[in-house]
């Protein structure tokens, strides 16, 4: 059987909340890390730094044999059955096999579209869409496989998202009520479903790609919220994706007005990503001119004042006063530095779900 | 005295043996993996993947601290004793006596022709195949150096070779037989000493190194095997490795004709590697060039046929359809996945006796 | 409060003489290594080979979970309060806070000068000196940040020599008599009070960071031995750290005339650097007329044959018979290894104090 995690919904919606309540527990204190005498190996196709650093020490916490590997464009895997006489020295169905002898598990970032936003020669955008080479690579693994960030998904950026989500939703009757009986959690994921949220686009400098987004919007959905997004006419992300949405949400809408959007919000996500048109054609804008069109699309104050006093979420790395104003960044109610922490608490708590599933 | 492991006959057979024997216990959980509260470098002048995991996963797996070095074109030693106004900002033998103050253990990858095949600019044929540099850096080291592949061998790949050849030469009366008493292992490498081994020469769009056909030759040959060197004329690797092969084999053979060397054998070693002359004058042909030229040394099912229904070994990566054929690669007799998992275990080993002795 | 160690003075000179001496204890297994279930985090903008791995084994054998990054140009960090359309994706404010929830200590290697030895652009020369990277990243981090070479001190170096120094100043009643009582640390303290001192320029083809030569001279002036500098007329380094240099020490002189400096020395530090001068207006010399100029610096036996038969201290690399000759490298005399290993023995016991203190 195939445990890779992959778009994040493959296990059901029982099994993310059982990754997040583990992770509420192991952050609080309440269960000591699980320790397991397994290895984890790490490969970046992409640079990275939060991602890189949260999971080898949400490894290692848990006593964990760990390995980086920072591929970056030193290789390149071959992922047809053709005669290998091109550049590419190894069959991904290889390299697969031989690492998950050496893992237990095996965490993956390959991302056509990090640092640039261009198609690469060769691929189509359903190649793309699809995460070719991330599902091959699990195809062939013998041990599981966690995106670490794929062209289409960034689930850990989703789990990251709704755990933060869930720790600002308040207990019945003080801190400690959560962790005394398992139905306050069930309480809160409940509540969970009544919450109004709001992924809205960021203007940026650069085309960034959709992977953060598409799980930005698909882990709320999956919890049963309202989710809705607002975005600028062409910025809707890939089908595939918000099928997914709609088949999760409680209710899921698109709305073009982000005012409109951001009545009775109880949390907003801000975020920038490139639209499917230019992700197709490649015909990118200058940075400059890019921004200039897009940049009424920044999230401040005054539009924060349109919430239900709504908590702010970005996954980070965020660009101060183009994105976002430092004013809602810094503000009380702006979730980021502690949803960059649990990035480290949810990878923990899912490494070890996979390992005891 | 210097324990340094860099061609692979450093400590004689029965070191070999130990750590062969060694390696199928701890793999097989007959023998807990022994611990060690020692410290391991693993220095990188040469890119890898296969190497670089299996050795920080193994000596992870020993409760090792591990460091990775990739030091590629960031760094370079000074080997003469010259002035040093060049660009090269510090000796080998300061390096080599520091790093032996924290490391227990250090690996050294440096090969001149990983990803090239020329001999770099003031370098002569005989400082490459003498493996200069880690000799120099052994010299000095106070701690034990491993040859995590040179210019001349790469000792792991004949070690890992050996144990899974050593694994498919059936025991007595079941598996268990061979973990119940040692006289079985003995047994089983002498059975070893009757085998036919044959490393082919395989055809690329690459001039490869020598070093791993080197050890992949001699690691059988200390076994006391059979061993058959097939390749073209000119192919036919370093005289002193040659010589070292007579020493140790039961018997050995240089047959050009590939189809004649391949009869009855009960091993069959596929990889390509560039001729002595061309490692020395330089002149590489083209890829489609090399490619053609050498192309009806491809491995395939048919030639396999010729065997005493021998088993595939491989070091990988392997260019598929290049090298050898799909078909061989993933039929009933390949070991190459099984062969790249022994890497790991006779690298824990291979640690292991050197802390030992 | 701000616990970071970024000068090496932030705590005093009683913090200092704990960690030699803690250092001391662990190095000779007197007192166990310290065990921490805790994380460092070492991130490189420069390259480094000594530090890096001194750093990670002695948070390993210290039981700790380590990560390095090495960031070098991959990423920069915006530190200013702008819009943030530029080259740069993250404010430093927002990667410091992050960062320490995932690492219970930091180490930062941060020079303009590595490699170089111009001042960037839009840099001005006090932003160099007064290490702005370093010092606003510790002031966003809520974990203790620990400067593992920043433009303008090298405080891992100053610990190391005067570790080295330390252990070099006799025992009052034979080797074991300094761990049977805490006194004897006391009285050796007191002596290194009377030794003589020495940190002279030293020729190279390179202009060099300052960093290092200001520690060598700050770390023996804490502990308040008599210091003294000799350079060529301009390499004086910067005010800033002469200041702190004559509040520390019990004496400390600039002599110009290096054989008047070394008469009576009981220890010698080699160093080369650049002149404040060629660090302000960037007019550097190329590498020939630069070391023909000073090339009279190099430390000779017949220079060391001045001094009170001085130990001779290098923190290395160092270029053979460039800076220095090999005999004095080679010498009896030398401390270059010993100071070398002392890095991993310093780091280990200024992580422990940090989290003690």
């Amino acid at each position: 059987m195939n445990k890779s995690f992959i778009i994040g919904d493959e296990f059901g919606v029982d099994f993310i909340k059982k990754v997040i309540s583990d992770a509420i527990l192991f952050k609080n204190d309440i269960i000591k890390i699980p320790k397991h005498d397994k290895s984890a190996l790490f490969l970046f196709f992409n640079k990275s730094l939060r991602t890189r650093m949260s999971f080898m020490f949400a490894a290692q916490q848990m006593g964990m044999q760990t390995v980086c590997e920072d591929i970056l464009n030193l290789y390149s895997f071959e992922m047809e059955n053709v005669p290998m006489n091109s550049d590419k020295p190894e069959h991904i169905k290889d390299a697969a096999r031989v690492m998950s002898r050496y893992a237990d598990v095996i965490g993956i970032r390959n991302s056509c579209f990090i640092g640039g936003g261009k198609l690469p020669k060769n691929s189509s955008v359903e190649d793309v869409i699809s995460d070719k080479f991330i599902n091959i690579f699990a195809k062939y693994a013998t041990s599981p496989v966690i995106n670490m960030e794929s062209d289409a998904y960034h689930p850990m950026q989703g789990l990251a998202l709704i755990m933060s989500i869930f720790e600002k939703i308040p207990t019945t009757s003080g801190f400690e009520s959560q962790f005394s009986e398992y139905n306050e959690f069930e309480r809160k994921f409940d509540e969970f479903k009544t919450k109004k949220i709001v992924l809205t686009y960021a203007p940026h400098t650069k085309h960034l790609p959709i992977a953060t987004p598409q799980s930005q919007l698909l882990a709320p959905a999956m919890m049963g919220s309202n989710v809705i997004l607002t975005c600028p006419k062409g910025f809707e992300l890939s089908d595939v994706c918000l099928e997914k949405v709609c088949k999760y949400a409680s209710s899921f809408k698109i709305i073009h007005n982000q005012d409109e959007a951001l009545q009775g919000a109880d949390f907003v996500i801000a975020k920038s990503w490139l639209s499917i048109d230019n992700l197709t054609n490649g015909n990118l804008e200058e940075s400059d001119i890019y921004y200039e069109k897009y940049k009424n699309w920044q999230l401040t104050e005054s539009k924060m004042n349109l919430t239900n006093n709504a908590l702010f979420s970005h996954c980070l790395p965020v660009r101060r006063d183009v994105e976002v104003t430092s004013s809602v960044l810094d503000s009380k109610n702006s979730m980021i530095i502690d949803e960059a922490e649990n990035r480290m608490w949810v990878q923990m708590s899912l490494i070890n779900s996979l390992f005891k599933s």
